[in-house]
């Protein structure tokens, strides 16, 4: 982490290309799921919430690089993509009417005083799970301008030619000059259906090599990287030199590593400790 | 066809007992699904409508054997099924949390003027289709007196094991005294994916042979069974012995056959050819 | 109360028997009724509640004994209830079209801000009102194994015979070993119109005899019972001897008594004093 | 009926008083009512539908004379009464919030394909039924100056003292030169929990009396005048001289009366024989 | 600010009389209006919510002097204006079908969170800001019998005419012994288009000299009539000693004020200083 | 029309670019507008339809050239707008918050039976009325290769300089070899306010010179063009020669014309009469 983070200039036709899969996510409101009678239908996606709320709130130049089914649940995806501003490159899959491939669903409901919010889903033969290396031109992508290169743990999760495509994108991000970040984004849920904690540790562990910029909360760092984390303890106070030592650690194994961002609940607000400010940087600490 | 259809006395607990999947239903109305911004969730079944429609409408007793799965989605399937009357039996599944085994869904939309209504499934790792031979206690359910059993051609189609499981669900039925009905209900695009309409005919030809009544429209007969059709000149003018003429034919090859009725559309509205009388008989032939 | 609650082993049919009044709830939402466009309709009913909630949360056998109008009002309530897992044991009336016996109605919205909350009744010529000792076979009901049976004041005050309906059922379930209980839920308005406070208290000082498991607030016992409560002034400090002042002079009264649980509220969450937990117990106290 | 119709000038406040029941109609829509889970909330009643259109449509200056209930009900019916232009003169009830008096409560869905609407009504203790002649100062209302006064079958359906209080208001009417109108609107329903057909032909014999305007179907003089009706296979040819007969019918037994209009549904389209033309005058007839 | 408020007894026909613009708010509810797909339509107006709430909550007999367009958004709003019992005086505009003269629109969203809600208008060719001196009877008005004449500074703002009209109908409230109270009401947007700063401070001066009874909060004052305001420290202790003090500069520059009322918020909760009591009165004082 | 039209091919990056304003539309439903209490937004614009349809319906590459406004319903606009998939071209305006530059406004209801549909605008200080020619750098757009350029007769009637802009846009398009074609979509109200019919007539016939491709229905060339039409006797046999005269006329006027479409209405479908097809070519004629 010696070297300062370099972002290209803004004369190339993307500011920010991310990586991942688009969902469907339907969303009964505060009734719960199970005794749901309607829903609203959202598209979303770990990796694509980035590059949406880059372009609709910060007006910037965002695109995917993501599976897409050539089926209504697909083109209905697609023009949230477009609407949110944000260029797509698609793999192209046939749908074949009943089992897919798919693009999965999130069902989710909000909860409702002591009641938690429930999210569970039907990733069953997705397409993004399909997706493999060369199934993007990468050069042909990054020729035009990019300035950052993302992608994140729930992608990674979804199958092994996921995690290597991944890393693919990364390689070519470099090589192209752009940063590099991603983020945990640990789901124990689906790393256990797709061999386990392990390979979650292994498969992230590699990816994290190619990363300028690590995003995660403190158990992503814990499950996901096997950092050693703060004492219970410590937490309530939440005292910032634990997750500085937390930090230490990451640096200590990724030296290339150029920024770590850990987000903490405060208050019921997201803080950001070190580095990459999302919302708001409590500190900044420079190695 | 020579024995008439001896129905039980109503001195047991069930009027009519259907095995099949339990489906639901995103329904976004006028607007076409691939601009849809919220759905109803309606549940549904090919199978399960009969016993639904029999109890809701005619008050009967009605029960419905299938898979559900532990999960909200399920929970609201089953709640529906307690708001129709109907009894369940349920072969309990325990979802992973995000590839299944899944109760499936079904998209639809009504159409409008010119543009058709469209309805696309995603079956991936459906509970239903890992029901076998043995799931139920079959025995247990009849011993508490069931008039008539029923199952159809979209639950056939699912898996190798729910087609066996129908018939050893028919064998049990015909031991207990029930009437065995079959709705043929044939979707070619379920048929497709699991071995195309060679497999359908050979799997259906298996299941007519325990039937008592049978139900189809012409092309479920012509595709399902193999019966030869009308020919198109005859279509026009709904000419009945075209239709007769298929009947006899179903009649020839299943001799225990009791009953087959025949769905037409004329006008508008379903008529039925033949036997069994679903809303307005036209015709009732004995042979 | 010298001997313990003895609940009888989940060997029967029923973990719990409810008997009360079934009505619809018009609901606005946040839109004050008077200024109402549109309403939902929910389905509910004081002593229908605990056999909804068992049996939805907790997974219990639970039932109904209620009257029942054969009309659409009365059709959407049974859905309802069949919907939530409740059994129904219904005394029949029949709609004349226009003035009933009818399914009463509870109007309520939500209030906001300032704005309380408005709740009112049009229970006029209501069936369950009509119900009387006799139109339940309580000892077929009973002997299939009822392990509880519950009923509730504000049951108690829509008649004359609704009243005797209660006692009638409590000694049937007394009879076969059922535990029962008793929630005073005393409603000013209700026993107004039928008597007043002073037949309020002779009739539920008659049913409260019968009774193993008493539920009410402090107002329920004060108006109910005529127990008297605490000073104002150790309300505010939520001093629990005095709740357990109030539960003695319960037990004094109706030595036969094994519990009594007054629910509080400290601040904004409801804790139950002594007794049956609905949600958490604070303090228990065996006499 | 020798004498023609005679409409004071527009110097007076107002154009068409009418006197009726007000009530809150829940629609639950498309929906059957037994599955409803919402329902939009109308304002109706067939004597005030005539001068809340007459004030809506054709800016006319109508008025009702009706019960009202000071609760939030009868707020949110006196808002739309508002809404609509009509003058409310309203005889005010407290409501005890449980058992009434009310506004009553019509129930309707609209049907869908072969299943019919269903319309039932909660009019139990229902306040418009306790109006009563004194109820209304009607020489007051009158001195300012009404054009024409009316009144319907529903009204007089619902108790004595209303038929009488519509015999006081068209005396009143008469004596200070308003037209008198009556819509015989007969609902055998009403009628036959308050007495009956043979009540319904005395009462509305003796209102008739006073009418200068009569209004209604074929079913309505039949059943609510004794009037004989048309042969039915005269019906199918729409003949005309079939309707003129029955109004001769009608002004030998009432030789005051000015006009009567019947209305016809010939072709789905609501068409009005002889006399008062409320959407298109087919056919006059002077006697 | 010498003589005592009188307000004239409760004998003639209104209690109340506004003038202002009415015009129709376009709601989205929580999405942020650019992300809306439908809105709700709400009638609403500075000057006219005093009228409707006055009607509305307190069964005061209010009216409105105001403009209005005969096409479909201005019966919308008179539809609404009649629902809350508010008497219209309308000064007719005929609409060209495109351009108008238009009833404005407000566009409203109401935030979430971080999020601010967002208000801006379509005031362009509004007919409110066509209205001028000459357009109502005010003494056929008054004669009738007025207790209240109130204005405010949205109308003030929108055209050199509206402040005319203001000042007209003030001297003839007065003439006729109505009180007459002002709602500053400073919306620096509404100013700046028409003429700024300098211009308001001028035009409300000119009006604030017809007034009885002033209303506003401590940036109206600052604002709209030049008033010094409090300093900043004492701001977050709330000292009314410096509202005392804006109010003493308000009675020495118009001496024959009657009543001053400042609007603070403290505590998220709009408390009233001196005078008039919207809410709740904190402070009263007496010159 | 002697020589054929020649359609560039598709190497370029736009199939289709349409010039004209953009709006929302605000439509309650069947509900009428003046009864509404809540609307749906939609985005819409003559022009731009054309550019919408042929995206999402045939997958074409269209673009639209317009005013848009940099405030919420300016950022909704163009949210749809790239939702539907179609490249925008703005020349941006401020907003001043309360009176424009606007986005017009439509309003339409839908009618129901005999109620006929209601449309009527604000296009009061309408942004795209104030579009003038060198607003669009014609040049750079045209160079990355554009097939058909497109506008219409609501744009042109906006304002002189929007028709200006029009004859500026088809030159450009003329020079670059793009189709150029014109809807007259004649609106009697837009003319009426801007000049009426006399300028409409010398406005349209200026930009037709520059026309390949000419679209209206018969009123629109009467109206707009001053073509003579049918008699009244020949159009209910719908005789096609009577078109095949209008075009003639057309074609005599405009030597360069390549083909000309008429719209018609045959029993509630709309047909083409001669050229471009929109649905369905009825004729084809070559002159």
């Amino acid at each position: 982490m010696t070297t300062a983070l370099t972002v290209l200039p803004a004369t190339g036709t993307l500011d920010f290309l991310s990586l991942g899969a688009l969902i469907h996510r339907l969303d009964p409101g505060p009734v719960p799921f199970r005794k749901a009678t309607s829903c609203a239908i959202h598209v979303s996606g770990g990796e694509f919430n980035t590059a949406a709320n880059l372009s609709d709130c910060f007006g910037m130049r965002t695109a995917i690089a993501s599976a897409m089914v050539a089926y209504p649940v697909g083109e209905l995806i697609a023009t949230r993509v477009r609407a949110m501003g944000v260029t797509p490159f698609y793999k192209m899959f046939q749908h074949d009417g009943a089992w897919g491939p798919n693009m999965a669903t999130v069902y989710s409901d909000r909860g409702h005083g002591v009641r938690a919010p429930i999210v569970f889903y039907n990733r069953s033969n997705e397409a993004a799970a399909l997706l493999k290396p060369g199934d993007f031109d990468w050069d042909a992508i990054f020729a035009t301008g990019v300035r950052w290169f993302h992608s994140g743990g729930i992608f990674a999760s979804l199958s092994e030619t996921a995690a290597e495509l991944i890393i693919e994108g990364m390689e070519a991000a470099r090589t192209h000059g752009a940063v590099v970040s991603f983020d945990l984004n640990y789901r124990e849920k689906l790393w256990g259906a797709s061999g386990g904690a392990k390979r979650a540790v292994s498969v992230l562990g590699r990816i994290v090599e190619h990363v300028d910029v690590l995003v995660g909360n403190e158990e992503d760092l814990q499950k996901g990287l096997g950092i050693r984390g703060p004492e219970v303890t410590s937490k309530s106070t939440l005292d910032p030199t634990t997750f500085i030592g937390m930090i230490e650690q990451v640096v200590e194994r990724y030296p290339n590593m150029k920024a770590v961002a850990i987000l903490l609940l405060w208050k019921r607000v997201s803080v950001w400790c070190m580095g990459m400010a999302q919302s708001r940087v409590k500190l900044c600490w420079e190695p």
